[in-house]
């Protein structure tokens, strides 16, 4: 893994340009990073790829970044939402820093019958799937919806999205999860309850719509935030870009 | 999930027994939880399964708890090892909750070349992971090994338990962990190395040892705990309990 600065930057990315900095990746970049003209970082859009930038200004409230060359070409990733009950703030915050290293392309907080936390900070929470791209080499950032109840959420669904929820209830029941899984589908989502799970009637719901399959994750209980990696990971090993 | 306090004991188990409770089991019953005679606990003690107990004397250094019945039969669990290089403080927890989480029966800290953290406090993981059986209902705790170099656990391997080693070298290639995995083995490991990877030295000594396969987890670059928790999923999903 690279050790130059890597910066997400909602800016047309091509060869020979010069991109502007506002304070806010001035400040990061001069005063946190204290970088200096000349210094080398790696920027993406989420649309152009990866390109290796120079910094040809550095002022204390603006700057500017020579492009240079591209790194990598942009590439499709998989087409996988995370839905999830927002957890306390440390839980939450890591939720979304491992949908955003599993490859997630849309993350949905959603308010269940259980949950706990009924606000959310939108744009902090944007702003640390924004950090964990840049940590991670990801050549996007997943978009963070606002907080929704599921089951608004779910009355918009598009059926030919498979949903995988996570049922608590499965715990100490086979099948494993494999034998629930589409074979070669290219959309889905990952539904993660809160701490207490989902509420019977929610549970029934879920289970009555016909883009929604139950998964189970295991006899032990796993916390919520175990739960998200858990689904991921296997949907990335069986549908997505794992395989 | 049962709401009852749920406390491991390293006492025999049986119905009629009356268990006395050390200073530091009573404080967390008494003074941290605020139990009182009359209330129950699940206890556990990773040999007899999961009994009810309830509180017979509570003191402010002793007290002792009637076992009433037993609620689970002990259950055998996959025997599968985590070896891992300690990261820092917040995520090496978080390694070893999850493990805890993921039917891990014994955890081994390793030494490799790119290790950060020399020192590790073993009681306060040891303590961490008895935490965490508690919390997710495990019927036992994983024994925190001591931190030894890498090679030198592997000297003495018993080749019939495959190891499994991340290889961040491979991310961005095929295949999946799903070709590369064994087919109904029961014992089994997993190694993650620390945030910087193996060294190439590292590399070549584990893909030399006939136990060893490197498994690839996905184009993105991982956290080493995010290794860590993807690829005792792989494991348990397809050697493991999940099946």
């Amino acid at each position: 893994m690279s050790s130059k600065v890597r910066l997400y930057l909602d800016q047309p990315l091509a060869g020979g340009q010069t991109l502007a900095l506002d304070a806010e990746a001035a400040n990061y970049l001069f005063a946190v990073m204290r970088l200096r003209p000349g210094a080398q970082v790696v920027v993406f859009n989420g649309r152009d790829g990866e390109w290796l930038t120079e910094v040809s200004a550095a002022g204390r409230r603006d700057g500017a970044l020579a492009v240079r060359a591209q790194v990598r070409p942009q590439t499709t990733v998989p087409d996988l939402w995370l839905l999830f009950a927002p957890l306390k703030k440390a839980r939450t915050d890591f939720v979304v820093e491992k949908a955003v290293e599993l490859g997630v392309g849309r993350i949905l907080p959603v308010v269940t019958d259980f949950t706990n936390a009924e606000r959310m900070n939108r744009d902090r929470l944007q702003a640390h799937a924004r950090e964990a791209s840049e940590q991670c080499g990801a050549l996007g950032v997943p978009q963070v919806a606002p907080l929704r109840p599921l089951f608004a959420v779910l009355s918009e669904w598009d059926a030919g999205r498979p949903l995988w929820f996570c049922d608590e209830a499965l715990a100490g029941q086979g099948p494993a999860p494999a034998g629930d899984r589409p074979a070669g589908s290219c959309a889905g989502a990952v539904l993660v309850g809160p701490e207490g799970g989902f509420s019977a009637a929610e549970r029934a719901r879920l289970r009555a719509l016909p883009f929604a399959r139950p998964i189970a994750l295991g006899p032990r209980i796993l916390r919520a935030e175990t739960a998200a990696v858990a689904a991921l990971v296997l949907w990335q090993a069986t549908c997505g870009d794992w395989r």
